[in-house]
């Protein structure tokens, strides 16, 4: 159990951030469309293609869970040496019924050192909250931290926040997210002149002092092992949240395949370039098909081309901060 | 693969509520401690007490899948009869690492003869819904319809939407919670004068119209499978948003253990008392801990009692809305 004199997941977050030089948190998102074939051709035994008598999709029936879990195993090797977090969401292999793999990898991505994010958005009233606190934040889980959704107000995020205190773990609220369409919701302005994502960052806040039973969030020390989704994509956005939630650790989507730039994302950082972590997802593992990287990688080189994109773009980062901050 | 002279998956569940005439949705949401100890004990192997070897905790790990399927199975058995539809919460599940006990469920569920809702709450950007989609609306799923949260706006729920209008499958976008601090976020007020709830109801209202490919909502016929979830514990509310989205099939949590009252949840249906279904969870489940039953029933039977007090619900819904509406 954690006690009070040790660091809270985001603290862990941050040094691992110092010790890699690397603000990138790469996301594993694997569907069966994007593994490359020749990896999926050595669970097919490399029969030329003209002698195999049956069809994908029983091959994809019998093979997937082995194909899928060498893919994500080769995945967190590529990158575990080179950022110092990884995601990984829980759609992708409940998409497949691979429910048991995600928690293999989960544990793989730990042993790797990583700083494992379950990207689960999950978020239901208090009691069933609660249980999926108990699935996902336990002191034995091996998530550091998830994605939780704020609709259900208070009742809905405490049951995650306490346990996850309780154990060392930390929670990522979702405040503005990447998607195009997030303004449908997101950006209706209220009568008090706030957005509703300033509305929930502020209840962000609010569940902050609560949980880490401080008075006051102006005197709170570090950060919070309550943080924030804040997308990239919106970069004004950006800025005005992670000024505003000055305590709570932001972890950035919508980087890279979903267009946000490097300018974009550096005011997620604090001026000693910590406080947040950009996700790659799509960006590092298909990096081997980018414009960048396709004429030195192929198919078969994929992994080694997600460890290039992810150094790539962990320079990208490193270098619009010293620009910005010039303090690194 | 449904065709559109079909039946969509909320007029199917009109059709199995007249024919059970019920509006009682039965939740399942299973945990181990509420699982009777005689229940239990059998799997125990009936040792007295003195002569078990091994502690709660190891037994239940040996034990609890086995624990688990048998008190669902029996569940299953003892409303099948005499309510239309189950909602199967996946946080419980989760809770337990029992992932794949939870499909399992939910296929004896549809063997059954009910109206399977899989109360999973997902949603996420675009690309990460359609996983989710994917897991749970193929057309092969024991699921009729899925919960789903609408904080990422249309791109976040489209996906699920689509995929249910192909296979004739529904979802309940979750609208108005039942749990109090819903109104946290939820009742948060809009420059323009509604709610977000409100608004969340019009952002429903107009996916309604795009996926099933109609003009204009005043105009659709029947119910849509796009269907919402709106908490009986704001009465007002309640009568106010099923008004409103009239051709949206409206879940209705927070009767019974949660505090509402038959009298609060009759403004849920239309004047057919059809378009609406009450969930009861805690309150089926636990029925022999009632005042009004714990003379008749015991942990034994605490089967038995959920039955009865599924016909009680039934029955109470039911004058309620005979006394409402007159029409029954």
């Amino acid at each position: 159990m954690a006690n009070n004199t040790e660091k809270n997941a985001m603290q862990r977050l941050n040094d691992l951030i110092l010790q890699k030089n690397s603000r990138i948190c790469a996301g594993l998102d694997p569907t069966w469309e994007m593994i490359p074939k020749t990896l999926k051709n050595k669970f097919f035994h490399d029969e030329p293609e003209e002698e195999r008598t049956i069809g994908e999709e029983d091959r994809k029936e019998i093979y997937k869970e082995q194909i899928f879990r060498a893919y994500c195993k080769k995945y967190i090797q590529a990158v575990k040496d080179v950022v110092p977090a990884i995601k990984i969401n829980s759609a992708f292999f409940e998409a497949e019924a691979l429910e048991e793999l995600y928690w293999d990898i989960a544990y793989e991505a730990q042993k790797a050192g990583l700083f494992v994010i379950g990207d689960v958005k999950r978020a239901d009233i208090g009691s069933t909250s609660q249980a999926y606190a108990q699935a996902f934040l336990t002191e034995d889980s091996p998530f550091d931290a998830i994605t939780i959704n704020p609709y259900f107000g208070t009742d809905g995020v405490m049951p995650f926040m306490k346990m996850a205190k309780e154990n060392g773990k930390g929670v990522f609220v979702l405040v503005k997210t990447s998607n195009k369409s997030s303004c449908e919701l997101q950006d209706l302005e209220l009568k008090d002149g706030r957005k509703v994502y300033e509305a929930v960052a502020d209840l962000v806040i609010d569940w902050t002092t609560k949980v880490e039973e401080c008075d006051d969030y102006d005197f709170m020390e570090d950060y919070s092992m309550v943080g924030a989704v804040v997308g990239a994509t919106h970069p004004k956005q950006l800025d005005d949240l992670t000024g505003r939630m000055y305590h709570n650790f932001a972890l950035v989507p919508g980087y890279g395949a979903q267009g946000a730039t490097a300018d974009d994302v550096v005011v997620a950082f604090d001026f000693k370039n910590l406080g947040g972590i950009i996700n790659s997802s799509r960006g590092i593992m298909q990096a081997y098909k980018k414009d960048c990287w396709k004429d030195k990688y192929s198919e078969e080189t994929w992994a080694e081309a997600a460890k290039a994109e992810a150094i790539r773009a962990t320079e990208e980062i490193n270098q619009a901060l010293d620009k910005y901050y010039g303090l690194l």
